[in-house]
């Protein structure tokens, strides 16, 4: 069996830090006159005690370095558990939302996803507004930890190569991640700080543009406005949003990098430059549709396309408007973009463009070699050959990611749901996206309407999605568990 | 520049195969007292016309052997060209179709695809009928002698483990193939009579049970009816039809090697116990579907289920009722089993059980290897490993079908085609399935309301998808045509 207590010990430390995170909603709402801020003192309480417990009835087993099962369960635990307890607020709110609806909403904000079953943001109070933010951008940081620090460890889904990446030829790796980790944490902070000014400065409430701001870094999503973004009907604003979307898309290491002096780190990477072609090319898709189609002036058409197409990549979920009534080609470019995602080692999801990366050099090479078939051509990423173990786990991931998205269809067909509800929620549920298609869940609507049993389906996908599948599938394997 | 001359030759011969052929429908017309007897025989001379001047114009280089390239581009252009003069039938014929509608026809039906764009069959002769089935029929053939003889040596899509497999131990490999050929062979007709045999005692009128067994074992689909077998209201013959569906998507070498005395071979095949093992699940989730939600008796839910599930698992495309008014269980599935298909080295199509027993075993191997990162666990098929060349060739198949899924989705999404359209009938052509999903162009409509260009998508697609993808995509790549 696996020694739980340092995996109990790690998760009591953070579940005292989401305590003391709750106490910020609680003085916001208190200030500002919200009725809810007795409700964070309340949960935060309960939050820490169990945090303290956990702590405490482990700390003997505490300073002891955890072996690679114990990562597995803390990292899956991790995110399930904060989940539960972070839905502490929306249960004991004036919302009185039931635990399905309250995790399912928490589990929408931690992994990032942005789907909402609050179908009345207005009837929110400022705190529990400001706590979905938070939700979002303590989210979007845990991500990016777990994609730079973990994963590469836990070598899942060919996450290995960033392993070998971030520890170069350095031999003190310990000191350079620790290093890479205070840069990434400055440029996180920076960039929220840096969009809230510049939204304030556009026209946005402070408090609107605080909370738009956690939301777009961290790619997440939840606005305060039942309309998202286009309630506000600023061209500046969407503008704004778009840039720092892109931006919270973008691989953190490449952009630490940058900041440590390196200007060429983000523009050699085969990543970044795959990602900036991809959306270049929808964007240019829809916006040319739109201008052809819809009879839309070039200017608006390219604001709403690169608003929308951004938001759609870079797994935000912030909409414009209500891009389903663009007609067919927007409606399929958005479909297809909801599992491609931003680049690893950003607060976004999806398949992640790294992977395609690889797919896409595993195919040309093969092509290439129809012709010659003596030769021997290795696939290869960031000009770096890629070992075959590497594209193993890459074909891996692409097959877990294709079954987890058929079961999920399956499983919500099964509620009802119709085909392109189903496929659609699926789709964005594993990529952590937000919006599907459809009038139920689409970009005008809610997921509110959704039965129990299909709300229970997308927040196990949503957790699945964020977790990189793998991290939590092993623990369904009885090798797992075996001594 | 590529030697064109010994290919040329070849197509001659297949051509003048073709224009022989094209006297069965013509003298059957003829006896049948239908008007169209003329223009099979008007076709047949201009088709033999070119085949002989082909013939001749390039017997000099008749006697080489072919080398690779002329090997990739005599597979393509065979499919072509044949989809032309195969079409000819259609222009001259009293249906007077237009050549865009001709040659969809004619692909769908060399392709064994069986998506037609004539809506009221009544209207044709019964020479056009039976060159509809006799299209499906010599498809399917072509189909098995491409898959057992030339893509395993043209190394397309992981095709390479079968040439091993075929040459197994023994070193006199041409013998053998071709013994394994003439068996083949013997099964294909073996299977049509019997078939068609089965039909007529069950009721059927022998030039309707004629061209159904032809559709049948070639996992066609074109019907003889408007409705599809639907029209016989006959449960004997909805099962007849179902096992000889099952059957043509079976490998029919593992089926020589049973004829040659080896029991065993078809049982131990892995790729034909997850055949047997998916079909059996999605026809229990249908059923069961059927009787929990619409009420339906048991066994009229198991016969349905039986006949639409086996129909589009084996990518034939007969249809005994609408499936799409069942549920979105039953549409959600029929949507995935789309992509599936059967066995290689049969006549169906899709991405190929193979793939995914390769792909679910590279999955498997990562999910124990990250519990154990240090044990090296290699994929394996068939009780053999798989080379990490295959590994590679399957990954860069499924990136290519998907990316070729993408682009013919938006394609036809760009032709005005809603979601539901687009994306089902793109997945259909890919897989040479026949129906797609939504009032146009599901079970119950057909292709004929589609725009021109989507026609010609839809062909390119069913060709691409029938000739594995790589074998056309290769042609296009500059180095192909260098020295």
């Amino acid at each position: 069996m696996v020694d739980l207590r340092p995996v109990l010990f790690v998760l009591g430390i953070l579940l005292a830090t989401l305590a003391a995170a709750m106490l910020v909603p609680a003085v916001v709402d208190a200030a500002m006159g919200g009725p809810d801020w007795s409700v964070f003192v309340l949960s935060s309480g309960v939050t820490l005690f169990v945090g303290i417990g956990l702590f405490l009835a482990n700390r003997t087993a505490g300073a002891s370095i955890l072996n690679l099962r114990q990562a597995f369960l803390l990292t899956t635990l991790t995110w399930a558990v904060i989940g539960c307890f972070a839905s502490l607020p929306f249960m004991l709110s004036q919302l009185h939302l039931g635990f399905t609806d309250a995790f399912f909403e928490t589990v929408s904000g931690i992994t990032t996803t942005g789907s909402t079953i609050i179908a009345d943001l207005d009837a929110a109070s400022p705190g529990l507004l400001l706590w979905r933010a938070l939700l979002n951008w303590m989210g979007g940081i845990g991500i990016i930890a777990m994609a730079v620090a973990i994963l590469p460890i836990l070598q899942v889904g060919g996450m290995q190569i960033f392993r070998t990446e971030s520890s170069d030829k350095s031999e003190k790796i310990k000191p350079r991640i620790q290093q890479i980790a205070g840069t990434i944490l400055k440029i996180y902070l920076t960039l929220s700080v840096a969009c809230a000014a510049i939204l304030v400065v556009l026209g946005m409430p402070v408090f609107e543009a605080v909370c738009h701001a956690m939301a777009s870094v961290a790619t997440g999503g939840f606005s305060t406005e039942d309309a998202s973004v286009g309630h506000f009907r600023n061209p500046g604003i969407e503008w704004a949003i778009a840039v720092f979307m892109f931006l919270g898309g973008t691989t953190f290491v490449a952009m630490a990098r940058l900041a440590q002096g390196a200007p060429r780190a983000l523009l050699a990477d085969s990543q970044f430059r795959w990602y900036c072609t991809y959306i270049a090319a929808f964007v240019l898709t829809v916006s040319l549709w739109q201008v052809a189609s819809l009879g839309r002036g070039a200017h608006d058409a390219l604001r709403s396309s690169v608003f929308n197409v951004v938001s759609i990549a870079t797994t935000t979920g912030f909409v414009s408007e209500d891009y389903t009534l663009w007609g067919p080609l927007p409606v399929v470019s958005f479909f297809f973009i909801t599992f491609i995602g931003g680049c690893t080692g950003s607060t976004s999801g999806g398949l992640k463009v790294f992977r395609f990366c690889i797919l896409g050099s595993v195919a040309g090479k093969q092509l290439r070699q129809l012709v010659h078939p003596h030769s021997v051509a290795l696939p290869s990423f960031n000009r770096q050959p890629i070992s075959d173990d590497v594209v193993r786990s890459v074909l891996g991931f692409f097959c877990f990611y294709g079954m987890s998205f058929a079961a999920l269809t399956l499983g919500l067909a099964a509620c009802d749901l119709d085909l392109v509800t189903s496929i659609s929620s699926a789709a964005q549920a594993l990529g952590n996206v937000g919006p599907g298609l459809g009038h139920i869940v689409g970009p005008a609507g809610t997921f509110a309407p959704l039965p129990l049993a299909a709300k229970w389906l997308l927040s196990a996908g949503m957790l699945l999605g964020r977790l990189e599948l793998l991290t939590v599938l092993v623990l369904f394997t009885p090798r797992f568990w075996r001594r």
